[in-house]
């Protein structure tokens, strides 16, 4: 099996969840347990803790919750920073922010959503148009995960702050964190990540907080990190989520080059007369989506499924609806918006996996366009 | 190790976790993905809400949503049950409920706590008179985390229902299930369990539902769990969750029955003469919740630790605050509260662990008095 749906999600790495197991076997403790057993638990997950928050941020500022996803991880940031006025985002993103926005309606603060340019990027003079006094919180995915697409959110947050100081500034990491170099500056007040996209497992995910921002918590109860997120701690998936961090962050600039070469390398073994790109050149080099127009992508993915070749048709999190909220908003047409396959790579992709796939997928549209 | 703090954490199911092992490993993919192998995983956790739901309610009136645990499950239905009026609740409720009661206060519901009798179970009387035609939720813990107390919610619930048959009823039976016969009564329309206190995995918990009831979902985003829970799904905690529990339902009454004898002959072997009962003599087999009055509960832990008996100290999740809530609640003195040992079992527990248990309490409780 060729695996290229590593944007929906990741085989979880043998080592990591190999060194994680002892958490599920012999050191099951309650990180809450006030005896030895307890105490070694709790050190295992603040060390954890350090791990992921120091890979991205400094330690010195910002400080890092254990949620049980991404999605949680935004719902949180969301529903917290957005309490009165308006909030601003963007047509591009993912449905935790998108769908939690929606939400804010029904507590009062206005959403406003930033229009995308083709590729799924924000416009940012159209984002900071939508910006004023009474904006209390902007979010911008980092990567699209339909297209790729990388928002460049160190800019945009100093932007928004040098004319809005008290708005917070949030994004959306979850295709970002562990792929592509990722520094969060001063402007930048929360970001979220999840530990099944970058080979740990699902069920764990972490928001980063500027240390000085009060948050009111999404889930009240025993007090687990510091007040901010109740229940007893997923300390397998914490666990596991650090080692696998650790392992992609000591590739990260070799993997990020090298699946860029196979990116590219991808599409231009890709039958161009059949497909068209939709990621930008600079794109994440984790995904490449294409649309094979006219055709559509659920059953080119089920026919490269039969082949061994696993690749998506958009966002997993959005397959009940026909289109694409996202790539709608890019102003794609709808033939093409049927044709969509997003083929996502991890750093255990081979050039002769890339090869293959390539073989597949344009075996597979030629079949599709012959039933036609 | 005599591990005794199950009402803490239970030691995975070897067999269980090997079971779902595959949905870590080969079986990896993302439920909601549109080919084979993401229809795959769907229908197996599919089966799993089934065969959990099935195992305590009626599918044909109730269903199951998966959440990361027992405090979200609570919270997710609390907030979304109480949003006008008045909610009661009892005195002896985990922490998780206890929380998001007085987080109602910043969101315009009036929380009450009925009072405890001694052992922590609710005083039916006391809890129907605080209930009035502004009451939207009555909230009753099943099994009280702290003495292994019994609430009988089915009558509970049917006399609230009668009086005031719009008023939600909800139970925490994050310590019954699994443990105790559970059945849901047409009264109940809510209940709330977790995977790690019956042997599975910590980081999933489920909240089953009357079909008939509309919940708003605490999370918000790409719409799994019929849109009342979005975020990727937990997939092998939810797996190892369902085979777990397969497990403990197998063998339910006949645990129950060994365990009840178990507690017993550990009460038996206790020294009376520094221990003292606070448990009630119909409690859940599962816990013995005893005080070593003037004596620290948590130093006698550490002794014990060292001597290879795990025990509690009451509330694993309530470990940062010197008394109990819960048992302040039942009117103990400060000289009890204080020695706090809860003694909690699991079907793996065995007759000689019990005794060994026994003789470690003992000379723990002597050293300490000795060192006074």
């Amino acid at each position: 099996m060729i695996y290229l749906d590593n944007a929906a999600t990741t085989r979880p790495d043998p080592a990591a969840l190999g060194r994680a197991q002892r958490f599920a076997t012999e050191n099951f403790f309650n990180p809450s347990a006030s005896y030895g057993g307890g105490f070694a638990v709790s050190s295992e997950i603040a060390a954890a803790r350090e791990s992921l928050l120091k890979s991205i941020a400094d330690p010195a500022r910002f400080e890092l919750i254990f949620t049980s996803g991404g999605t949680e991880a935004d719902n949180q940031a969301i529903f917290s920073a957005a309490k009165r006025g308006n909030a601003v985002t963007t047509a591009g993103e993912h449905a935790a922010v998108e769908r939690a926005f929606n939400e804010l309606k029904n507590r009062g603060v206005e959403p406003r959503f930033a229009p995308v340019d083709r590729y799924g990027a924000v416009d940012g003079d159209a984002l900071f148009d939508l910006i004023d006094e009474k904006t209390t919180l902007v979010s911008v995915i980092h990567v699209n995960n339909e297209t790729g697409a990388v928002n460049d959110i160190a800019t945009l947050a100093k932007r928004v702050k040098q004319k809005y100081p008290r708005c917070l500034f949030m994004s959306d990491g979850v295709q970002a964190y562990g792929k592509i170099p990722v520094r969060l500056t001063q402007d930048i007040d929360l970001y979220s990540f999840s530990a099944h996209k970058i080979g740990a497992l699902k069920g764990t995910g972490a928001l980063v907080k500027r240390k000085d921002l009060a948050l009111s918590p999404l889930i009240h109860g025993g007090g687990q990190e510091g007040t901010l997120r109740s229940g007893t701690e997923n300390v397998l998936g914490i666990l596991d989520f650090a080692y696998a961090a650790e392992k992609k962050f000591s590739a990260l600039a070799a993997d990020a080059k090298r699946l860029a070469g196979y990116r590219e390398m991808l599409w231009g073994l890709l039958d161009h007369a059949l497909l068209t790109r939709l990621s930008p050149e600079n794109s994440s080099p984790y995904i490449l989506t294409v649309s094979a127009e006219g055709m559509r992508g659920e059953v080119l993915s089920r026919m490269l499924w039969e082949k061994g070749v696993v690749v998506g048709t958009g966002s997993a999190c959005s397959s009940k609806h026909r289109f694409s909220r996202v790539l709608q908003a890019c102003g794609l047409k709808e033939s093409v918006l049927d044709g969509v396959l997003r083929i996502s790579f991890s750093p255990e992709t081979t050039e002769e996996e890339i090869q293959l796939a390539a073989k597949a997928i344009n075996a597979a549209v030629k079949e599709f366009k012959e039933k036609l």
